[in-house]
C-alpha cells in the first residue's frame, strides 16, 4: 500500500471535499461564464515586433494619408476640362509645361491648356484635376502633347485623404496586428504602438510519474560540474535512453507552452512538482503574483487531481468556479478564480490537456492579453468516414485525418499523443447532438 | 524636365532593353516553375524554440513509448480470465495483492486469483493484461476484491510501445513543428531538434518618393547627439508631423518584414535606395551573399521599374526568370534568379506589393527554408456581394469584407493600403473565369 496516509490513490476512502465534479459544467458554459475580468498592463512596442500584439487602442492618422493627391498611372497631370471630347480621330492639343519630379513639391501649375509629365505616385501639381495615362497620349512635337481620350476629375490619382483622413481610425483595439497594419500605422509614422503586454502563463506539471524532458544542465560554475559517468548525458551517438519504468518525461508542459505562444502569451515553465496537496500548494502561491494566467497540468489520477483541487482551493477567493467539463477528452478540469488570476487544472493526460486548453485555455489567454478579435482558425469541409456515436449534453473532440475529402476519425486513448500528432485537425460533436452519422458534412478545425 | 538624362521617367524613350513586361508569366506558372532550389543550412533548436521551426529530416522515437505498459483508468490490475462471467449478480472474487505506487516499478506481481490496486498512468505489474475500473468493482472486505464486470486482455491500460515503437516516425521532415509535435518529441525526450535555419530575406526598398517610417535615430555617442531643434523628433503630445509634400513613408517594408516572419523568415530591412541603377545594382550585390531571399519593393514608376530590372540583371546567372505576371494588382513583378539566390522584385504600390508577396514571395521563403508542407489558410465561403469582371488568362485577388455570409469586394486604387486594412480577406478570381456572378458562392481566404 502507498506510503502516503496508508490509503490507495483514489476510491471511497479518497477525501472528496474539495469536489471531484462536484461542479461540471458544459463547454459553452464555461466560454460564456468564465470570462476573467483581468487585463495585462499596456506597454510599448517597435513596429517591427509588433506583428500579433494586441493594440490597448484604437489607432488614428495623425495626419491625412497619402498627404498630397498623387498620381496613380504614369501620365499627364490636366485640368480635366481641357480633355473633355478628346478622342483619337481628333485629340485635345496641350502644350507640355515641365515635369513632376518624384518624392519632390511640385514647382509648376497646371495651367488651363497645359499638362505635366507625372509618373506615378509622383505629387499631383497645383491646378490639376486627373492624370492621363501615357497610353492615351501622343507626343505632337516635345512640347506639345495629344490627348486621345477625356478624362474626368480625379481619374488617375488619389486625393490627399483618401487612404485616411486626420483622425480616422487606422486600427481597431483589440485585433492582433497583422501585416497590413503594420504597414498602414507605418505611413502613418506611428513606431511605437502601445499593446498589451503578453499575458504571463505559469504552467506548473505534477504528477510523481513525470521528469523533465531534458535531462537537467548542470549549474554554472566548475564546482557543478557532472560526475564523468552521469546518467544524464545520453550516450554518445544515440537518441536518449528511455526513463525507468514507472517514469515517463513531461509532454504536457512544451506543448502548452506552444499554444501559450499561439495564443499571443509568454510561458513559463515552472518545472515539476510532486502528487502532494501541500507542496503543489506551496508553488501554486509562489508562482500566483508573477501570473496573469496560471495553467496546473495535473497528475491523471482522481487522488492527484483531488490533491491539485484541493491546493488550488486554498489559494484565493473567489476560487473553483467549476470543477468537471461536459467535454471528451477533457472532463476532468477545473476553472478558478483566484484572487484575481485565472486558473486552469488540465487534465493529466496530455491529449486531454491539449484539447482542453485548446479549446478553453488559449481564449482565457488572449482575453486577458486584451485580445477580444482572435484570428480565425483554418477549417475544412470532409465527409465524415464513419459514425462518431456521443452523448447529448457532452461535447466530443474527435481527432481526425484528411483523406481526400474524408475525414477519417483517430481513435485510441487519451493518454496517447499519437493520435494528436497523426491529426491533421478535429471534429466537433456539439452539445445539442448525440452523434453525427458516417457519409455527413462536417466543419475540421485544421492545425497548423 | 527631369535633370536625370534629360529624360521623362516613362515613354517611347525609356531604354526597354531591360524588358518591361517582355516575360509576363501566370500565376500558376510562376509556382510551378519558379521553384528554388536552394535551402538553408541545417542547425540545431531547443525544443522550447521549435514551435513553427521545420524540421529538416523526419525524427523517430529513440525508444518505445510510453516505455511500458501503464494503466489508462483508475482500478485493478488484473489477468482478465479472471474477470470471465462476472456480473453484479455473481462477482468474481480476487485477492488485492497491494498497490502499483505511481512512478516506481511495480514491486508486485499480479497471480492468477489476485488484483494490485492502481491509478491512471502507473506501470502495470508483471502477469497483469487488463485494469477493471474502480466503477466495476466492490471491496468485499479490505483485502478482497468483487468484480462487477468482465474485462478483456488490454483493457483499461495501453501497451509499451502504443504510444510510438522504437523507431517509428514521430513527425516528419518538412511540416513546421506544431504544439503536439513538440509534446511528442518532449516524450521522446528529443529536446534538440535539426531544422532548417530561417532564410534569411534582405527587403531593398525603392523610391526617390520614399523616407523611413522612422524618424532616424541618433548614432550612439555623445559626439552624435542630435541638434535640440532636431526636425526628427515629433512634436511632443502629438502624433508625427506629415512628411513633406512628395514624400511618403516606407509603409511596403515592415509589412513585408511581416509577412517573411509569417513564412518562417528572418527579415533584414536594407533600408531605402534611389531610383538610380547603379545605386542600387550597388546596394543589391552588397545584400546578395548574406541573403537567402532578396525582395525588392520597386519605385512604382515605369522608370523606376525599369532601373530595377536593369540592376536585377547585372546582379548574376541565371537572372531574370520573369517580368509581369498575369495578375492584378501586381503585374509589375519580376522573379529572378542570381546566382541561386531567389530575387522577387515587387510593384511599387503598397497593396500590389503585399498581394504579390502573400501569392509568390511567401511559398518560395518557406520553400527556402525546407517547408513541404505549409500551414493551411483560414477561410470562409461565402456568397458574394457584387459582380467581379476579370480577364480571362489574369488571376485577380479582392479583397473583401465579410458582412454576415456576404463577402462585399472593398474597390480602390491599388496604392491605397486601407483597402488591406479593412479586408478579412480575399477571393480569388481565377485565370480561366471571366469574371464572378454576384450572388455566387466564393471561398475567401482570411487574414489573421
Amino acid at each position: 500500500m502507498s506510503a502516503r496516509e496508508g490509503r490507495t490513490q483514489f476510491g471511497a476512502d479518497t477525501p472528496r471535499g474539495t469536489g471531484e465534479f462536484f461542479t461540471v459544467r458544459t463547454v459553452s458554459e464555461a466560454l460564456a461564464g468564465f470570462r476573467p475580468a483581468r487585463r495585462t498592463p499596456v506597454e510599448p512596442v517597435a513596429l517591427d515586433d509588433a506583428l500579433g500584439r494586441v493594440p490597448a487602442e484604437a489607432l488614428s492618422a495623425p495626419h491625412a494619408l497619402p498627404g498630397f493627391a498623387r498620381a496613380t498611372v504614369d501620365g499627364f497631370a490636366v485640368r480635366a476640362a481641357d480633355t473633355y471630347g478628346a478622342s483619337e480621330g481628333l485629340p485635345s492639343y496641350l502644350d507640355i509645361a515641365g515635369e513632376v519630379r518624384m518624392g519632390e513639391p511640385p514647382e509648376l501649375e497646371v495651367r488651363p491648356g497645359t499638362a505635366v509629365a507625372i509618373a506615378t505616385g509622383a505629387p499631383l501639381p497645383p491646378g490639376a484635376d486627373a492624370v492621363v495615362k501615357v497610353e492615351h497620349t501622343q507626343a505632337a512635337t516635345p512640347e506639345l502633347l495629344e490627348i486621345l481620350r477625356p478624362t474626368t476629375p480625379g481619374e488617375g490619382m488619389v486625393r490627399a485623404d483618401e487612404d485616411a483622413a486626420p483622425d480616422a481610425q487606422l486600427v481597431p483595439a483589440g485585433r492582433p496586428l497583422r501585416a497590413q497594419d503594420l504597414g498602414m500605422l507605418a505611413a502613418a509614422g506611428l513606431v511605437e504602438i502601445a499593446v498589451h503586454a503578453r499575458p504571463r502563463v505559469t504552467i506548473v506539471s505534477t504528477g510523481d510519474e513525470l521528469v523533465p524532458a531534458a535531462p537537467p544542465t548542470a549549474p554554472a560554475g566548475p564546482a557543478a560540474a557532472p560526475p564523468a559517468d552521469s546518467a544524464a548525458a545520453p550516450p554518445a551517438g544515440r537518441g536518449p535512453a528511455a526513463p525507468p519504468i514507472g517514469k515517463v518525461r513531461d509532454s504536457s508542459a512544451p506543448a502548452l507552452a506552444a499554444l501559450v505562444r499561439e495564443a499571443g502569451g509568454e510561458p513559463h515553465l515552472a518545472g515539476i512538482v510532486r502528487d502532494d496537496r501541500e507542496a503543489l500548494a506551496q508553488t501554486l502561491r509562489a508562482a500566483l503574483p508573477a501570473s496573469d494566467v496560471l495553467v496546473v497540468s495535473a497528475g491523471s489520477s482522481v487522488g492527484a487531481r483531488d490533491e491539485t483541487a484541493a491546493a488550488i482551493a486554498s489559494l484565493g477567493e473567489p476560487g473553483i468556479w467549476c470543477h468537471g467539463l461536459s467535454l471528451k477528452p477533457g472532463k476532468p478540469t477545473l476553472l478558478a478564480d483566484c484572487g484575481g488570476v485565472p486558473v486552469i487544472g488540465l487534465p493529466g493526460n496530455p491529449r486531454s490537456a491539449l484539447v482542453v486548453f485548446r479549446l478553453i485555455g488559449m481564449p482565457i489567454v488572449r482575453q486577458v492579453g486584451g485580445c477580444t478579435d482572435p484570428p480565425p482558425d483554418p477549417t475544412r469541409r470532409a465527409r465524415l468516414e464513419r459514425d462518431l456515436p456521443s452523448a447529448a449534453g457532452r461535447l466530443d473532440i474527435v481527432q481526425v485525418r484528411l483523406q481526400d475529402d474524408e475525414a477519417v476519425p483517430l481513435f485510441g486513448s487519451s493518454s496517447l499523443l499519437s493520435i494528436l500528432t497523426a491529426a491533421d485537425g478535429y471534429v466537433i460533436v456539439p452539445e445539442a447532438a448525440t452523434g453525427l452519422a458516417a457519409g455527413s458534412e462536417v466543419e475540421v478545425t485544421l492545425y497548423r
